[in-house]
């Protein structure tokens, strides 16, 4: 039981069977143990604990806070090989991108530490004499993370992180199907706080669970902020509870992403940001590859290359060297790429690939044949977020028309062009553009960097995580004056004078 | 008929009576004229229109689109003497306040030209060779802009003159109760538009009527950003069919602001600060001070002398110099003035004022004495913003008691302190203090400078408008990265190759 | 005598002849006026006029000191069309230019008036319990401001409008051939100042006169801040007078700036640049296109059409529509423009044009045709600033090497390339690129936008005049840390304890 | 031999004698070891190295090179306690004081691996259609440091660790005095840069010598970037050597601190504040605290209290614990210290303290009873920079007046004022107010935290260290516009139309 000595380096001693959350690898359908829950009716507590350590957190110097998380930084680091081969087991993806999850959330410990001495406010001219005018960024309160099973670690680090450096306390919902990495996650970061000293208990809880333990969390009134990743469906819930009593959401749901490839475009790179981009993770990225629009004129040059580079991919165990493309999560995955593969068929798409692979090797898992699909026109099951390795190949004639066709989906995360023309690629980053929240030029939608700020508009739900100043999401603003004069002149000049 | 002139003055030729919105002045009740409306089945037009606008306005320069507002501020300033007294005559608040809130416009005009140089995004190290990230602003859409009768100029122009220069067209729906200004502000808007020569059409639609407009409106796919000021009832309707398509809200709801008054506080600025922030337009400001909380030893000075200076407040025509207290705006704000009176006294209040005013004079119109409310605690009715010109008294022994106080309100506004001990002022805006989102020393709660970021969280919404980068609130994000090498790095050093 | 009535209107009667600066037209030599000096001997008493209206004028709150920029800004609008005459009378460059010289000073005032509420400081993360750290820019002190003929009222507005809104008031010494513009400058400020009612006196002071007033300027104690325009020979002795006094330098000085056409240029475009940058001003601007840079396989097809261009470029009187090109400022010009021609032909460069024109017409005026000069290398000559309309033309085979030859001068004020390749484009603009301060694809390298930061390091002096963050210079920076606690703790987390 | 062990662990095995520089503890004099030179010769090789280490460094991407700071943080984290003690051997602070250098090394290692995904530039709203403008930052090229005794290696990290990550190398000149603890930083560095991998050699070259060697490094044309701390006679030597050659200088220089004593004042928190700043280091922090001004009536209560707290200070040896005041670093400080007193004296003051301590235990080292010294006026002697724990002590009635004392000194380093009135602490902040860089309420003028920027104006010289935006002093702008379109419109609306 090779997996048992992974969890049990990373601390997790788990009951193989009982009440709980039955974890099963994707990979091969074993079983991984058994994670206990946090029933909904405890979340009132969670949160008065979470509350309790804002009460603390809040006035420890944020760049004590920092040490915190350069700690959980240097314990990641050490953790990385094991925490990422665990990703793999629990969620599927390849080694390597397990590796390179733990990797990222190495960089925005580091990010965060960096920022834990900046947090700027602003001082500002005042129109008063005597009197001083200032911003101030101060701690929240507790932030419930939500988290998707396909980024198990990187998505909670991202707001961890910059949460605790911001004074706030975490409280994460992980996915139901990925409990494990959360605990190991918990695990780590207790070894932090250990070496930190004296931090306030319950800066951070994990609550394992099913859908009502999300809804007690996203109602809690000592919850003010709720970030949350996954499908639009879930988003729409979660902001429309947040909605209701006024506090903030962090929303990264759907993404539908594209690629311009323009007439210019290196197409030995093209292809190989395409593969990686729309096969990698075996299509269950948030900013996978979803929508290739290749212009007529390099159609027939580019999608032969592109069947050619598909068919070559080698698809299997993802823990195994050399694999990239490892199983979908799970039979819901597949029947829903099945689905999609047949309407798009039915809108008069012809689909190369897409069926099950390694099937006799994994009876309990399921493997796919990343699939192509060239399409007449951007029909319904186009503009859908399909979570499986599908790309939809539209062709286009001018510029204008392939960005309009990249606009016209519900979704706003991620876009790309490839081009050397510096027009098209700054038209396609210009107001007029692309209307995702990233916008590349010659590289794939996918793997972004932390130092930017991550997320986009329209359904995929206007939050910002990772870098820039995503920070202020997790931190409230305060405008003061400050007036040290001893008189008390009005703003706009008003006069408004009690006889005394 | 003066008024006459004066609407005529601004462009404003209305009929006295027939279908639309019957204005009447609060001042003495008469009839100042009949608004057209637009019917709620016409806004999916009005928001195809600017999105018509939007789509030329987007890519106007924004220095060009910041002359645009450059134009309408000096029109603002010709119009200032008549646009204020249309604001006295219409919502009843005094001469000085209505010129007031047109300097504010033009604040708010001159910050927003120099912005439209600005907008500034960041370029961003990036973790990969041959890489450039950076970050843009680009314009977001339409914006619509929902104001309250209490400001109903300046509000609008906070919204509109960083909206017009960030590239979005505004379509805006005034209070019922306040048309009139609102069509003045179209025409002096025309005027700027008439010299700028070469602006799109319809990129100001201003919409009158009832509350099915305004949910037509904020119901509208075409209208990514809505900027709502009002009630909490009424934001929180804003933000869930904001959140249900996942547009973006600008709220600017409830605040129930208090100010503690220390004992080293400078009590005649109090006095004169309470005095205008307490009563001025007749307590109907969002950020009017509605709650007291003085040190015990310092009460039985205050106390008294606050008495003296409410007794002697000229109320009465708000046209008239000298008269500092105008109106109530109708009748139901006097009803709920008179029914929050009567709780405050059945939960131990001692009421000192708040009876009716005038009412020989104007029979027809709302005048009532500003009312001090020495209370026993802090009960529910005082938790509540009724608006109205009540001032609720609550007692502290220490400074931690009273931040208690002050937070314990579902409101987040604005909030003060009279204090000259640095530690209690310093303390009050610190991360543990004040949770408003304007904490002031030394000046009371309302009268905000346009360079700030005007705005609060938990019931007052969490939007920001005016200064500070409130600016981005209009537009997208946009991260992007330019990748000019031959090569294709991942981030966070993932491998990934394809043999092909 | 038009120019007489001219002057008139702009507030200027001077006599004829006498004690002071004789200006003489460089269209045609005729005596314009002249002007009156201060003697070197009354800078101190100046100087300190500048430090009581610096007393005043610092706590003066920074928005209503934009007021006064606002309404300098409506002034230059009124006066544009007549100052623009002036100083094409005055330093010769065509009237178009002289317009756009004024739009410059109107552009940097609307944009100082938005930074009147923005010269935003920091709010810090403080490492100590009980802290509050920020950061803020105050006024700094006198501002002198030692400007150029070549641009002789937009440089003075640059530094004045950030100057005067930064609490800084400005002693001018314009250029001894440009006493005129600066005299009208002063009248148009005055205009501003009476309608602004309350600044203090002496916040401009011009002071005309030859190299021991400047010199008396810049060694003055009472004046921190030196921002001087000019040759590199000026900007030297400037900047070790004002170091030796530890004041602050902001340094515009030589360019030697270059074009590099790449293979994929639009040439069309690329002769328009060319022509502008390189002929426009007659080649006096510290922008001046002075190198082109062209690639091998293009240089044939450039070449031609260039030298067509100027050929077709109309010379003449630079007040008469259509004329593109005016007179050299002096004969001093003249003959260094034929020392550098003759030194080039040494060097083995093939001279096109170049000769005086329209010696005839205009005896007394040195009108010149512009000069191509194709160069075997980029010998001293080239690497020398001839202020005058001379054109080296270098070829290269690698974008590299192209990059290496823009580098290898002393100066590095503004470079451009034209491509429409992104990878040359993002290589030009990358850490490893062009080493300008200013560095533009696809326009040339004169022509700046107010809104980004101009000047550049190496010869051209380091300073940094105009928009982005360069309002900068003109404040002083104070870094304070508040300890609202009682308790004493230090950064570090030093221990030092008195037995006390 | 103790300090052998502790040098060895530090990586120096260094000979007794020989040629270089002999250093000697100023704990007892006893000698340490002779520090290889480089000679002067050499200097232009140096720079060359480094500068072809800035040409691989540059293109290394940002948050690569801050991996490499990372690693030099935890280096110094492995090194703290013998660096730390290396420190005070070599120097003579206190080893808590030694400590506290070290740590501010790490953290602005930590501070500036936070940058290395920062280093912001703008992206910035152009006027013209089509045209996107940003300002980047670059690396500047190899950065000379040259630091001085008294803060031995803290002030090396402030410029290297930014410097670094800004993309340049660092050629190190320390204090002739303390060449040992700058090798033990070279071997520490090394020690990352093993661990890194792959960087270029020569990001640090450290050159100890005399004044010949700090000299021929100021004058290499191919050192871009000086950072001079030390004296202001040294600092004007520098500046004028790097103005000569439009090099950027950044000068840390003298200090003469003051702080003031307000009636408010906490008196038991000054005394502590005063003690740490002004005999700490032995008076020998370029913050150290130089002057008391006191209000009158708190004079009486404060002087005694601070004699008695003087005279209770522990002077001896700095390496044992308890020990408060270390040795003066030499016989010239001590005898500068005796000629100051003399002034004084001869000015009218009267002396407490300032004689030799210690003389029979360590008949060659140099310890001190501090000085407090009651001056009769602010004379030239308190108005001079005496490096030596000599507290002048002043008296004021009114804020203006202790402000205006405050200011009247030639430096302008740091600053405080003690009081808990909020006016009066504004008023020191303000415009009006201290004329310092850094200016603190309530702590006294030395123990600056990281996260601010660290320097000042006047005498002080001007530069900018550490916090804030501090590392845009170790990069160059660049302005860039790109042009997008198939236009060429110009900036300020210009025409310039060729016919062709």
């Amino acid at each position: 039981m090779q997996h048992r000595d992974l969890l049990s380096r990373l601390g997790l001693e788990l009951p193989a069977d009982g009440a709980g959350l039955s974890v099963r690898s994707p990979i091969d359908g074993a079983a991984l143990g058994v994670a206990p829950v946090t029933p909904a009716s405890e979340i009132p507590e969670v949160a008065a604990r979470a509350q309790r350590a804002f009460e603390a957190w809040r006035s420890v110097p944020a760049p004590r806070r920092g040490e915190l998380v350069r700690l959980l930084g240097e314990e990641l680091r050490d953790a990385k090989e094991d925490l990422g081969r665990l990703v793999t087991l629990e969620m599927g993806k390849i080694f390597q991108e397990g590796l390179g999850e733990v990797q990222e959330m190495i960089d925005i410990c580091d990010f965060a530490v960096g920022l834990s001495r900046q947090l700027y406010g602003l001082t500002i001219a005042s129109e008063r004499p005597g009197h001083a005018m200032r911003e101030t960024w101060h701690p929240m309160g507790p932030c419930a993370v939500i988290s998707a099973f396909n980024f198990p670690v990187a998505v909670w680090a991202w707001n961890a992180a910059l949460a605790l450096v911001c004074g706030d306390p975490v409280i994460w919902k992980p996915s139901e199907k990925t409990p494990l990495t959360a605990l190991a996650c918990q695990r780590i970061f207790e070894r932090a706080v250990a070496r930190f000293g004296d931090a306030p208990a319950d800066l951070l809880q994990v609550v394992n669970g099913g859908r009502d333990v999300g809804e007690a969390l996203v109602a809690s009134p000592l919850v003010p902020i709720v970030s949350a990743t996954g499908s639009t469906r879930m988003g729409r819930e979660v902001a429309l509870k947040v909605a209701e009593r006024f506090a903030r959401p962090i929303l990264e749901l759907g993404g539908n992403n594209a690629m311009i490839v323009a007439p210019s475009a290196d197409l030995d790179m093209a292809v190989r940001a395409i593969v990686f981009s729309a096969v990698g993770t075996c299509g269950q990225r948030c900013t996978t590859l979803r929508r290739l629009i290749v212009h007529k004129d390099v159609r027939d040059t580019l999608l032969p290359r592109l069947k050619a580079a598909y068919a070559s991919v080698p698809i299997g165990n993802p823990l195994e060297s050399g694999v990239l493309v490892g199983p979908l999560n799970d039979k819901g995955a597949f029947d829903g790429m099945q689905r999609a593969l047949e309407q798009a068929k039915a809108d008069g798409g012809t689909v190369t690939g897409g069926g099950r692979a390694l099937a006799d090797q994994y009876p309990d898992a399921w493997y796919v044949q990343p699939a192509i699909v060239e399409m007449p026109g951007q029909t319904d099951i186009v503009r859908h977020e399909t979570f499986a390795p599908i790309l939809y190949v539209l062709t286009y004639e001018t510029l204008e028309e392939a960005i309009a066709l990249q606009n016209a989906v519900p979704q706003g995360l991620s876009s790309c062009i490839f081009t050397t023309d510096i027009r098209e690629a700054e038209s396609f980053l210009s107001a007029a553009g692309s209307d995702c929240g990233i916008a590349n030029v010659n590289i794939g939608p996918s793997g972004a960097e932390i130092g930017g700020a991550f997320g986009g508009e329209k359904e995929t739900g206007g939050g910002r995580e990772s870098g820039s100043d995503a920070w202020k999401g997790y931190m409230r603003r305060q405008t003061a004056t400050v007036n040290y004069s001893r008189a008390l002149p009005l703003a706009q000049g008003i006069k408004f004078e009690i006889a005394g």
